[in-house]
């Protein structure tokens, strides 16, 4: 960590701040400059909080050298993370995983049909929203309980493990017993009582990356799970918010090779969402894959037309059956598999 | 609300999303066009969803008109709402208020020294958070439910009506019981779950808006609160994200007259976290009560350097007391008062 | 083109405005809503201007049907644009072409022996900056005329077309009579008096997006250059301004398929500047070839770390090797080819 | 300067390392933490190319600590600039200047009868579009020269310095003839070689913020000018580009104190084109006012509806009056005056 200094600050407040940081077991070195006096501060500085240190008004600026990152952090983890759900290995170097289902769950019928045609095309995990995150208090918010009951079928019919979006920590029991794979919504990205709950588990945890958090903020929130004790999370990019209208988010393929740089943990990614039209969401997924992304998420829905929820972006499965086998092909280029 | 449907669309196809319209009941105008036809739909669209609409893969396009929005609609109710908050009255035409304390309640001492000078200032209500939200899990997260008390403490000791932020629906009763205004978080905008909580209550909401949300998606969350039965929301502007470097946030102040536009809920602004840097509260607190707001929160700790979280962002009593003289100066020009 | 009248509009002012959309010889359709009326304007509605429209105070909102783009449109122009750079073919369904090069030109030697690298690598064309945009009046400007001549130079040696960046319309001479490939920078996207004078020469244009602008605005800017009479314009994108701190910029690989969508014109992907990191520049330019794009800008150097300019993102020629092979793989899974 | 090298880079890549900056004449100092070693650099270390520093592999991270501009910094000019626009002085602790005008100039009649109406509420310099940067090319571009004449015709008349949008090099002569305050756009803002000749002359610039540039880039466009020999530079923020979509852009307001702090140059704020909305410009201007901005320069048009461009955002002159007005009763509060 790197603290800048205003030159004038009198020789009494500059011992001060070197002997609280010594205080808490860091190292200091002074550089002076021209304009400035610079401290670096060696040790283990995610200990130290940079807003406490900026309101000291000699201090300019603070910055950090280390992440402020440790569980999450390749640095200290230099493997992959490998994470199981129910059998399905997601991250390392192999294999590619393509999730698939509905926006909404609609019923028992709509879920084990739609379930066995993702199953059919090559998808190894059945997505489907049952309590849904809606802008509108109008909207439809999901069939709740009966939705997750549902999922649960459609998994015994075909053996897809299922993956569902929580909303609030006392659902918690109800995903743990029923769920396979635990989503955090864009919008719970930030939810910090959720995430410290989902530490407390040991199921596998799905982080979507917020609307409009950084990727430094996003691993911030999975260190949030990592430090409760829950090792099993993977990213997920599903595109952020930017001034361009044409698509509805823009999808950020870069985060890709830099959580592989940054991190250990898996990442996925999310077309469908990241575009909102599902005219885009082979070229999105065959560009995931040529970027090195762990997996897909895609939605997929046999009448998008009639879908409760964001039937603009579903995959019909022929479609998405295409989507799945021109992915194999580029993974093979990339040295992996679907 | 307008929907382009494309040129090509065979006449069955036409004739089915009329009648889809219709049998909402709502009005369907068609206008043929040289490369498009158009719908015009009239009737309460509120209750249409846009994504299901587009879904359609003959429509190209899906704009409103009316706003999404009617509780919270200055055109289905145009006067002022005030908000009475343990005497308060946040709103209207006349009177600004001014809330101040520091970010986070570090013990009884320290709030109900603060509060005092909150009030001596001429502040109305005591700020503190008990419950914070914090990008680290290594960061302070808050005294919790003691921090709580130690407010009630200082609002005994001075009676000034505190406002303190919720993060989860399983403290609603907490919040009832002991706090006059529940401010739901930047963070916790869109956290569906809790605004749904806080529409079943009566207690005021400060409802801040999410650092990358639309107006749009802000009022939408108003409407939430308000269409559970709460009617009591107060909206608090405290920056958006940007790409700018130089400050946390970039403070939005074109939303006071906007919101006054659309809305008749009052809104006040928050300048400290909006910059995050003490040095711009002054100005930023000034230039919005000249734009026309209803209130300003503000950062307010007696030892901003030793402040638990955000320091740097805080005013010292000396000069909180010197906005909101300066503030109420300006007010006086726009014919309010402070 | 839709506009919406707000309901208490006097019927004079109605009919004045009806009038005014036909005397340009459009057809207006009036719908009268709840709460508004709506007009729907039919016809070249090109010609219109919003902001004049929106400056009568009854209306409310302008909302274009038609984009506001004629000759870049693929809706008047179905087949694929394919520019003829120096007999290098951009655009189309079967061809990807890669350019490499330095970003900066360092003397005549350098430029001819990364030339050379570039074209034994399999590039087919060389980039190379003269004229250099730099946010600093203190960083290096370029060698101006005498890179350009290095360029051509390298040309002569190796057969390579080669692209340079303009800076001013007082150089148009210079790069008509020197260079293949015109670049028009981000920072100069909208600079209009120079889109204006390379409307005029019947040189290929390389128009990169700029950091901020819309697809839309894009695709005016293309108009513009193409409304002057030149049709030879590849679209070049390379990374937006957004939040995001860890990239440079973030690359925006949805305007792939959207540009297909919406244009007849070659889109071609720069990763280097997008993300400003050699390490990211090979996963990125995988994907875009993944995602459909016609071709790729890459920043080559055999010796980054003395580069004058923009080491950081520049690939050695060994690296730039490998990721023109692994692309041309990704290239036959799509049907193209490199 | 602070720059992080990656913990195994081997002794002779450090000691080349160091040796690069010691022979540009700058002191390093080396700290050696745990996971990274850190060089502090000490000097004018503005002569450094981070980009050139951050292309060797063991560079991790390079941090600016001081400033990259030295002409517009305040650390070495500590007096605020006034700058003297023919006669009217702008920038300085007291006097607040108001500009008024059309977005573009229409014809003598038309602007010499704006002029009139700007002088009487109390405007002190008349600005005017001649040459108009437009997004599409079918829109209207401006009366070019006779636009220039007609707005030298106004000055006579009233006695109005004028201002006006110069768009290419070419035009300096006729600018630098007949113009008082030579304004820069927004999206010319990084036209570097209009810049650099700007430099060259002697009229104050009036140097707009791009739309989606920050606030240290802007300082470095300034500093491009003053580099050159011109020491009349006036700042103008106009509203930048986010993600809301209620207004057009979003003025920030928050750089009228930084700009305070990082720079000697005066600021002057453009609530025409932040808001794109003659609704939202009255409690603009007074925010602004407030917040400490040195002027105002507003968009005035008597007859909105039918202006050639931007009549959406243009006041009345009736209402500009008003504006002033109540602008100067602010002014007064914090010690100033228009």
């Amino acid at each position: 960590m790197i603290i800048t200094c205003k030159k004038g600050a009198p020789q009494a407040e500059i011992d001060k701040i070197i002997k609280e940081f010594e205080d808490k077991g860091l190292e200091v070195n002074l550089i002076r400059g021209v304009d400035y006096n610079v401290f670096g501060i060696v040790g283990d500085t995610t200990i130290v909080d940079e807003k406490i240190v900026r309101a000291n008004p000699w201090i300019e600026q603070v910055t950090r050298i280390a992440a402020p990152y440790k569980k999450v952090n390749r640095l200290f983890h230099p493997e992959d993370t490998v994470v199981d759900v129910a059998g399905i290995k997601i991250g390392g170097k192999e294999n590619i995983v393509v999730i698939g289902g509905p926006c909404s769950v609609e019923g028992e019928d709509q879920i084990c049909r739609i379930a066995q045609e993702v199953k059919d095309a090559g998808g190894v995990m059945l997505r489907g929203g049952a309590y849904k995150p809606r802008t509108s208090p109008y909207a439809f918010q999901g069939l709740g309980s009966e939705g997750i009951q549902d999922m649960v079928e459609a998994r015994k019919r075909t053996g897809l493990p299922i993956v569902s979006e929580i909303m609030g920590v006392d659902k918690i029991d109800e995903f743990v017993e029923n769920v396979d794979l635990i989503q955090v919504g864009a919008r719970n990205m930030q939810n910090f009582d959720l995430l410290k709950a989902l530490g407390m588990i040991r199921k596998p945890i799905l982080l979507k990356r917020g609307l409009s958090n950084t990727i430094e903020e996003w691993l911030m929130s999975a260190e949030y799970i990592m430090s409760g004790g829950n090792e099993n999370v993977i990213l997920c990019e599903r595109g952020i918010r930017t001034f361009e209208k044409y698509t509805r988010n823009t999808l950020d393929l870069s985060v890709v090779p830099i959580i592989k740089r940054k991190s250990h943990l898996p990442i996925i990614i999310d077309p469908s969402h990241a575009t909102g039209d599902w005219d885009l969401v082979e070229s999105m997924s065959l560009a995931a894959i040529a970027a090195g992304a762990d997996g897909l998420i895609i939605e997929v829905h046999d009448n998008p037309e009639c879908a409760w929820s964001d039937g603009a972006q579903s995959l019909k499965p022929a479609k998405f059956k295409q989507v799945v086998e021109k992915g194999r092909a580029i993974a093979k280029v990339i040295g992996r598999d679907i």
